[in-house]
């Protein structure tokens, strides 16, 4: 296996030199034929599909094998697939290889919305897990250790644990504890790591999860590497997971026509990172240092994860909570090989890469931050009542570090944020420790989706019914309310709380929450029917 | 609404043309900061993601929202939904929204594999209709409308058929006359028809399934018109289908980073074929017309689609049989406002964008003709042990049609196919009569794919045994076993007689079908688990 080589990648450019006539799909004809609007017509040149030489990633033993064998060997997995689809389909993956109906598994209650489709898919019971909260942030950051060793003996039947990591804010808890407490008793580890293709490339940012021992794990590579949106892998090691029954699951529910630059995407970021790994983050993270280091002069501004804070005794603490199990190496195996510092279960907590930002004054609201900040060009990822997130990548310009500072400079001449006084903590609009950790099994159903008899009600009237929705403020799309939870009038405070503040909702009547659907009945009528 | 926007497409070019600097994912920085191997630059320059502006596909409020409706009313639908994960994505949802555990469903014995898997993961039960057949092509060319009567008188319970329509030859069975019965018998009326985002904007192709009645349609616009691979509809109108619950399921199935590129030529192939549909099928169909004509003067190769062929006597037998209801007007919907012509129920039956060719003397298997015009650098669609499938498009040249043309001309001069007698029928290894049609019904489930006590065995040692896995030859993806099927003698003399004619196979132990799973247990024992 030569890591300098992009099999999949190279094959769809000597396929395109042949200048071959196409009497397959898709149907624009390599793009040759018709004028495209500006921007397209490059999009449709190396869009082929499945004919002879180009291999089929439902079956993989050509090009795509190759690629897929470079990837597990670049990220130390037994077997690596490439997922056209997105984390979305790797979680779904995941949950309907582990899961039968009624299977019990153990999940991080703050989940991408996709961990909770695939229960419901998979008709299977979730024991929600007690997190720890990070208080730089106000956002789940791991799991509680004592709470998650009583779930282990409480449920003996459980057959995994799904995890997310990093958070949302780049918060990467080690789930080395976890790990071992979980295989100790049988578990397998399933890990949602979307954000996290880029781990151990680098001793600034977290061990990967499959370092730590995961048994599977989801990255999105067009998230934080190159690849194109969609683009992503799920890694799997070890005995616990069978291989060939995620094989089977990924085969139900991906594309029959999986795009062919989305995969040779991830064939070229993985031949980067793999030959390029520790320079390459170097360069994103001169950018970050370059805003991290500008934004220290402004101290109205609370920056979470500054490089600094990502080794601070909070930090350290919440880890330590999380079950870190110290110092030891682990491995010879991960995505390391290049760089032996990050060959140990150690690594940053907080990814350098995610900053979030939030006006220590409290004048401005995370949504306000947002809007200012996008009206003078600078678009981020999301924000929440307090945060705006940003988010660098290896490919990160400090061109682009100085003119978002530039911005939050004239912001905070705008405010006189440098005039008022810091509010020393987060302030109490900061939802998520309002919200309680379940602690009773919740039996998911499919038709937890498509509920016959839902009523729509208008969300201030809503008080004591169960929602038939799962409700979803996006991003992060990490759902606060799942279908069949009843809406307590803590919870319908918080919501509307969060629209007003221009929070944008998925899964609901509208995105502005205005109305929401519910269910009279309760739970166990659609609990019946399974 | 206006059909000569693409409100998305235009979206995102301003959006570029704004040049804002990305502090949100994908990870590549618009492509901007770091060199991309060739041709994968621009790949990138679009790929955005729900940054504000650029709307939501899980909730679409703005452009994309815009961009749905238009289509909508390009296809005479109530609602259009854009779906980043191709029709497999659509008939998945379809099948999940109307389908609870234990469901009655009729279907089409010959479907894309992922109506099964959507069969799996509904735990529907199926019976799978009788079709009749194409005696041109040997493949299934609609529903026995006898047999659907009794079917439906027999199954009361049922509650949706799911047809497919063009078969994978171009054969558009006129379903009018079952989808009026399946009407009156109450059931809603799905169709896969990957193939026809074509359909109706010309007199020489297929009215569209939508005009004749159906229900809910989906479509790859990328098979078959210029978006990206993996870009589809699904169409759905009149009140016996709940868009609300097709919506939920679509959320639940497709990922929560949709690639903005995919849905940008969406948008743009729907402009296309709405502001010049005639004009755009005329110009495809001109090399389509040029390819026929040449081979008209080879008669060794037998062209079953021809455009002749496409209105001949056998074909107008098969649309009777197939229920076809005459030629009286439908509607005033559908894609065809701008051709009176084709705003009837009636169209030709066969695609001629699909032009399936056989070497009429039978010296030449279809495998081996698509070896000896790829090895000439034209790349085919697919082979079965017969034909050769060429698919050409509104957007195929005329020099391409003259360039293989020439190479079937090389080829019988090679083989010297002029010298020799025409074989008068198919040959008798057309595998598909041999099929008996289902007609009792099949419990379908999940664990159908993750049987826990399969074992391994030569293809050749299985004949008895139950199949563990669903065997496809692909393309063109239509399954052939069914897991849980009895693997009979007959049945594995045609998987050898395939596999050895070259055919490669998704779903077993390796693409040349050396070995199969086999459950020893029957398929009830599935049944109970679930």
């Amino acid at each position: 296996l030569d890591k300098h080589r992009a099999p999949l990648y190279e094959r769809l450019i000597e396929h395109r030199s042949r200048r071959a006539a196409s009497f397959h799909v898709p149907g624009h004809k390599n793009g040759a034929t018709i004028p495209q609007p500006e921007g397209l017509q490059a999009l449709m040149e190396l869009d082929y599909t499945e004919i002879t030489g180009l291999d089929d990633l439902h079956q993989p033993e050509g090009v795509i094998r190759e690629a897929e064998l470079l990837a597990a060997e670049c990220y130390g997995a037994d077997r690596t697939f490439f997922l056209v689809q997105g984390s979305t389909l790797g979680n779904l993956a995941m949950i309907l290889s582990v899961c039968r109906p009624g299977d019990l598994i153990l999940v991080d209650r703050f989940v991408h919305k996709s961990v909770l489709n695939g229960l419901m898919l998979a008709h299977a019971r979730a024991v929600f897990l007690t997190p720890v909260w990070d208080p730089l942030t106000g956002y789940a950051a791991g799991i509680d250790m004592e709470s998650f060793r009583e779930t282990l003996h409480r449920y003996p039947e459980a057959k995994a644990v799904m995890l997310t990591r990093p958070n949302y804010f780049g918060y990467a808890a080690d789930l080395s504890g976890i790990i071992d407490e979980a295989h100790r008793a049988g578990l397998a580890v399933l890990v949602d790591e979307a954000h996290g293709a880029h781990f151990g490339f680098h001793e600034a940012v977290p061990v990967p999860a499959l370092s730590l021992g995961a048994d599977a794990v989801v990255q999105s590579t067009h998230k934080m590497l190159s690849a194109l949106t969609m683009g992503a892998m799920l890694h799997v090691q070890g005995g616990r997971i069978d291989a060939g029954s995620i094989a089977r699951t990924i085969r139900m529910l991906q594309t029959s026509s999986p795009s062919y630059p989305i995969m040779a995407t991830l064939d070229v970021a993985r031949r980067l990172v793999h030959t390029h790994g520790r320079d390459l983050l170097e360069q994103g993270l001169a950018a970050v240092r370059r805003f991290v280091d500008a934004m220290g002069e402004m101290p109205w501004y609370v920056l979470p994860n500054t490089l600094q804070g990502s080794r601070d005794d909070d930090a350290a603490r919440f880890v330590a909570s999380a079950g870190q199990a110290g110092d030891e190496d682990l491995c010879s195996r991960g995505p390391n090989q290049t760089n032996p510092m990050a060959r140990t279960r150690t690594g940053a907590v907080r990814d350098p890469f995610k900053q979030p930002v939030r006006d220590g004054t409290g004048t401005l609201t995370g949504y306000e931050l947002q809007e200012l900040l996008e009206q003078h060009g600078c678009m981020v990822e999301m924000a929440d009542p307090q945060h705006v997130l940003l988010v660098f990548s290896p490919f990160s310009s400090s061109a682009d570090s100085e003119r978002i500072v530039q911005i939050f400079r004239h912001i905070a001449e705008q405010y006189q944020l440098d005039k008022k006084e810091l509010v020393p903590t987060l302030t109490n609009n900061n939802i998520l420790p309002l919200i309680p950790a379940s602690i009773e099994p919740i039996q998911f159903s499919r038709h937890m989706m498509n509920p016959e008899e839902a009523d729509e009600v208008p969300l201030a009237l809503a008080a004591g019914e169960y929602s038939a929705d799962m409700l979803i403020p996006y991003p992060p799309g990490i759902p606060f309310v799942y279908p069949g939870e009843q809406l307590t009038e803590e919870l319908i405070h918080i919501l509307k709380l969060m629209s007003g503040k221009g929070a944008r909702f998925q899964g609901g009547m509208d995105s502005s929450l205005s109305k929401v659907r519910i269910v009279r009945r309760r739970l166990e009528a659609h609990e019946r029917m399974t």
